[in-house]
């Protein structure tokens, strides 16, 4: 399973701990670059609307299982939590479209490192990627 | 960028076209085996809760970069609709956590063909990854 770069994202956060926990607490804009041979692709995305992103967490280390996460204590598995240090450093961030010049694609609330590799963008469903806490959900997150 | 197989997805739809077109649309259960060697990264995952469930669209076309969508009528990109074909075929899906046993966790709401490789677990976010439409949101999505 090889994957392709498609494009490349550009963020404020240029050194690990600098991108805020989750993107959407920010109010950042983003820019993702969506590489010539891959922008029939874009065909049908505009503004406004959210995106689901996922990029590779290229600074990640991979051999990582467990982790604090920085809302707890304890040492939780990193499938537990959005640690980007996984085996697959598959980052996922729903972001929203603010504006669409070429292959440019500007966003705010995007977590990702500067130069971080482009692997996928999907439209985000207000049907089915909205998830309500299940009835005897006692976390937090 | 070389992806490790960490798990497998069992689920009823054997072949292409009788996945459910979005997966929380369905009750229907599938289990999701995490390999030996990852089960470290679990600790703490517990139901009841959402999980994000990255895997690999291993029947996908990679060389597809547009499609008539199954609620529209127009040939759309990829990278503006859900098509499991597409130059990575990273599939998302959120989920909800019916069991856990070992290293085999039961979800309901799974769309993945059965036999799918597993890539990546991931809480979801009741805060983050619930996205509200935008204002001068026109679409039905």
């Amino acid at each position: 399973m090889q994957l392709k770069q498609i494009g490349k994202i550009s963020t404020p956060y240029k050194k690990k701990g600098q991108a805020p926990k989750q993107g959407r607490l920010s109010e950042e804009e983003g820019i993702i670059e969506v590489f010539p041979e891959y922008v029939d692709a874009m065909k049908g995305l505009k503004k406004p609307r959210h995106i689901i992103v996922l990029y590779w967490g290229d600074r990640a280390d991979r051999s990582i299982t467990q982790t604090i996460p920085p809302w707890g204590e304890e040492l939780t598995g990193v499938f537990a939590s959005r640690s980007p240090n996984r085996p697959n450093p598959i980052a996922f961030c729903a972001c929203e479209i603010v504006d669409i010049q070429g292959n440019l694609i500007k966003v705010k609330g995007l977590d990702a490192l500067d130069g971080s590799p482009l692997l996928d963008i999907k439209i985000y469903s207000y049907k089915v990627d909205v998830c309500e806490k299940p009835e005897g959900y006692e976390g937090n997150r």
